[in-house]
């Protein structure tokens, strides 16, 4: 058995229970037999909230890096934090021996492998800068063919369910449109978690990832490969 | 069922039956129960040889596009090509809508979620500029601690199974010593077909990836995620 722990971005008391529910449900979901699956949360940090900026994240990324030191010390196999923009990834690294896996550099890798281009669906206006910056980090950002955000706030996904819907398969029409091959969801919360994949793809008529599945199987292979 | 297809990088008369017995087995072993694993071979190509040297890859290209075209003609859902340089890997997926997946490209980003620096156990010295260009293709060279050929010719791997071994567990030694997190075996037909990176590993004390396991693993990522 593998013990994978998914390290929430914000503490604890930040979330509905529902949402909570929803996330954990969501990545359950793609686990197989030999993966147990755990979640943490930092002691501080709030980045489930309106009108999200890198700041917030800046301000709980020492909080991450203690939260990750304790699932090493906990005897975990594997740490990934629950974003698709791995914030803290390289500082998290630094500061335990076991595999980090990202959710943002496992769905790069595996759009890369699919098509020469990808498109994203990206959170918020706010959020941006921070997408390109990923790109980036990952060397990925000359294969982008389109960008555009949602700017479905966070606490409201619940709330504006077809609107997510909707725009999601728009911004998906135009990356086909624009050239991309496949089209990767940027954030975890809104997608997978409020919205299915599998609803962006069938009306706009291309493969839209899910980082969900895709950054829980990179980390069995991970696990797996290190054991 | 996902249909994966396996192009070797040699025609079939280059190879005895005891390689390709052995080959075939060795990516087998990793596939999932939803996995039918294909195999196929260009018309042209001779890689497997003593004084092996990338023009030899370069002159079988064309023929490793052809047999890709033919598989995406006959419904494959994805490709690879049995060598973790990738060879062909960009004029493959010019030519095929398919996904194409590549052994290298999947170990590397393997190898990045695990260390921060990785070593590499190369084949032969005369493919060891051709090892730098495939890093710098995926943009991970500035990630490279250490890197030495075993210089154990490919058709003289039966015979030498002892030296292969014991030169292995050397280099990844040094490449531990280094400052590598993680080993990466370069090549394919000489580890992990007549060498497994178990008994590298349990010697040299540090993590040693199978790129046939974790590429015929994230060839299944891929698959599901556009299927």
């Amino acid at each position: 058995m593998m013990r994978l722990r998914v390290i929430f971005p914000s503490a604890r008391k930040v979330y509905p229970d529902k949402e909570v529910e929803l996330r954990t449900a969501t990545l359950r979901n793609f686990c197989g037999p030999n993966t147990q699956l755990e979640f943490s949360y930092p002691d501080e940090g709030e980045t489930f909230k309106q009108n999200l900026t890198w700041d917030d994240f800046i301000k709980a990324i020492p909080h991450f890096v203690l939260a990750a030191k304790q699932a090493e010390a906990e005897g975990v196999d594997a740490i990934m934090i629950h974003c698709v923009y791995d914030p803290g990834y390289e500082e998290i690294r630094r500061a335990v021996k076991i595999p980090v896996v990202g959710f943002g550099q496992a769905v790069f890798n595996a759009a890369l492998q699919i098509a020469p281009r990808f498109g994203i669906i990206a959170p918020n206006d706010s959020l941006l800068k921070e997408a390109n910056d990923v790109m980036d980090q990952y060397r990925v950002r000359d294969r982008l063919a389109h960008m555009e955000p949602l700017n479905v706030q966070l606490p409201e996904a619940h709330l504006r369910g077809e609107e997510l819907r909707r725009r999601s398969v728009d911004i998906a029409r135009r990356c086909r449109e624009k050239g991309a091959g496949v089209v990767i969801p940027f954030g975890m919360a809104l997608i997978p978690t409020h919205l299915r994949t599998e609803d962006i793809r069938e009306s706009a008529g291309i493969p839209v990832l899910n980082p969900a599945q895709i950054g829980i199987r990179e980390a069995e292979i991970i696990m797996e490969a290190v054991a």
